[in-house]
């Protein structure tokens, strides 16, 4: 029978790989870095521009934001997350897990899920893997994630242990009450394509903060559910890096060769490339277009800030190597002026540059994985991040 | 001798004109809305989508903003206000005497000129016809505005008339200090093209409030002193709608039939054609950012409050009748979740479409005017507009 996804490894080198990851709404080659759409917008850019110059394939959505506005009646009534947004590429739907944990005091967890304060109007809601399935059904994604709870970097193990196995218990009730849900055909999203299912994709995710036994039985516990990709969730959240990559380097490669791998919430250039050194396929992360907003842009050489006085006068791009369009128009002079005007073009335009870097440094990593140079791509990327911008 | 613009009328109907302003940084069909880019950027849009698909042709700056942040020196520094900002188009620079009015009771006038504290440092500083002039010529504009002083509509007779005399000793200043920097070769924008001077072009700006006679006098003293092209001041600040009309019917046919006129800081798109219809070429009006940003679509059937829950699960555009790229792709439905949201996009896209309905319109005025329909287009339009968003 056809699955929601196929994928497709290309080119290996170590544990990196080059691959095309087949969706009902397009193809996406991996490793592939997935900008943030928390509430239907990546914040910032607009839809015609990430289709067009940054060419993101697929972009993500979230189950808890859009949950509470618009609301499911909303955007079942406009056909669905694609059509409500205006986005015919692939999208993957965070479960919402996250968020709720992010909220802290404000939320109470129990073995059926968690209850929370909405952050929008103050109403007490009630997020359960159920829930978190039938939100993501009406959304429609293309990638749905199981409802799972996040146990930070610095959890004891005991505490760990006992989230690690609410997690895998989540993950069972999120498997069933979705394959449910794709018989009783409430994903709004269903399209079909010639060798592919037309349903929703599955990911489970693997918990257990820094300890690498709960995070292999973790993994163990998902592979015997079995999902359409696995997902590593809870790094990049208080631990140490060298921690972080611990973790990362020893789950992934244990993870199925022929299912895409997902690192959750990572990272920074550079991280993207340890990640993918590990055998990780795809990322998404809040930096670019979060910190876009706030006047810091990454570089070839670094990251860096626009409010600096020393680019006052400077009339040189933000990267003088990059070739996206902020770089070929705007100087820093100019980017420092209006981020200190508070104009909006100084947050579109370094969002811009960012995305386009980020994705333009994963478009270098699959090109450098097929023709067996990742090795030296990594090494030479990493010297010239670290060497700081003039 | 070449002149720094030509100005060719294609067609007339009535007291409307359809023409060509051809500037040393290209041709600019008439009549024409000018977006405005007060600090150096038309807020909430990249000059990518003002020169693709809203296609303008000439923005504004202003000398105000400018000289305050980022400074002359910097823009000095940077070649001129076109390369400082990356816009290779025609640039039109307001003179500041509009600004330092709208700072009340923060400014002192005198004879010399305008004492006022600095908004973004506090600082004091005065600006006169003459420093004005040596802002614009840094700037590099290729139209400067002369330095006036504003009497708004309901000014009585005396008050109006020493302000109008003002003006006009300051329009005397303002050419003087003008044709000198010429000379000097201060004009940062200087641009060597086949039959025309190279140099700035200088608008004078006739002022006198609601006062008929000072109006006409305003202008005679213009036109004794000689500029490029005439404006209309002082309006659209606190008079009723019909006296802003009478006033500018009035003057606009008395100006040099072969020069462009240009009526400051109008309007609504029904403005835009009233003006039109008395024999106005040019346009400005922070309206469609600025209500962009608060909400408001310009449409064929009139203003649109996209924060209204009337909106809340319509799958319609903004404007069924537009083909902008905003309403191409994004509901009602999806803008008012954005703005409700707090995204910037919703900014983005309301500001997108509002440029691009004023400027399609000012398309549809000039194609009328060539087909000698412009009378019908006009009644249409209004029509229209006054029938209401449904």
């Amino acid at each position: 029978m056809d699955q929601p996804i196929s994928f497709r490894i290309a080119a290996n080198e170590g544990n990196a790989r080059a691959g095309v990851l087949r969706t009902r709404r397009g193809e996406i080659e991996t490793p592939v870095f997935m900008p943030v759409g928390t509430a239907g917008s990546v914040k910032g850019i607009r839809f015609e521009e990430l289709e067009n110059e940054i060419d993101a394939q697929i972009i993500l959505g979230n189950t808890y934001h859009l949950w509470l506005r618009p609301g499911i009646e909303t955007i079942r009534a406009c056909g669905g997350l694609h059509r409500f947004i205006g986005w015919d590429r692939a999208l993957l739907t965070d479960s919402g897990g996250f968020q709720v944990w992010s909220l802290g005091e404000l939320r109470k967890i129990s073995e059926e899920g968690t209850e929370f304060r909405s952050h929008v109007d103050g109403s007490l809601r009630f997020l359960s893997p159920e829930v978190s399935m039938e939100v993501q059904a009406a959304l429609g994604s293309d990638i749905v994630m199981a409802f799972d709870e996040c146990a930070p970097g610095k959890t004891p193990h005991d505490d760990a242990r006992t989230s690690m196995e609410l997690t895998a218990r989540w993950a069972r009730r999120s498997r069933d009450r979705f394959d449910a849900l794709q018989r009783d055909e409430a994903d709004t999203g269903r399209t079909l394509v010639e060798g592919l299912s037309g349903a929703q994709a599955l990911f489970g995710i693997v918990q257990g903060a820094t300890h690498h036994d709960l995070r292999r039985e973790s993994l163990d516990r998902k592979l015997e559910i079995g999902f359409d990709g696995y997902a590593i969730g809870g790094l990049s959240v208080g631990e140490e890096k060298n921690v972080m990559w611990d973790v990362a380097g020893e789950i992934a490669p244990l993870m199925p060769a022929d299912l895409p791998r997902y690192l959750m919430g990572v990272g920074t250039p550079e991280d993207l490339l340890e990640g993918v050194a590990r055998g990780v396929d795809m990322f998404d992360c809040v930096l670019p277009t979060r910190n876009g907003r706030n006047g810091q842009a990454f570089t070839s050489r670094g990251k860096l800030n626009i409010k600096n006085t020393q680019w006052a006068s400077d009339q040189r791009p933000l990267d003088e190597t990059c070739r996206c369009s902020v770089c070929r128009r705007h100087s820093r002079a100019y980017l420092r002026h209006l981020y200190l005007s508070g104009e909006m073009l100084s947050s579109i335009s370094l969002t811009h540059h960012n995305l386009a870097f980020f994705l333009d440094t994963m478009r270098r990593v699959r090109q450098s994985i097929r023709s067996g140079k990742f090795t030296q791509f990594r090494r030479e990327f990493t010297e010239m991040v670290n060497s700081g911008v003039e």
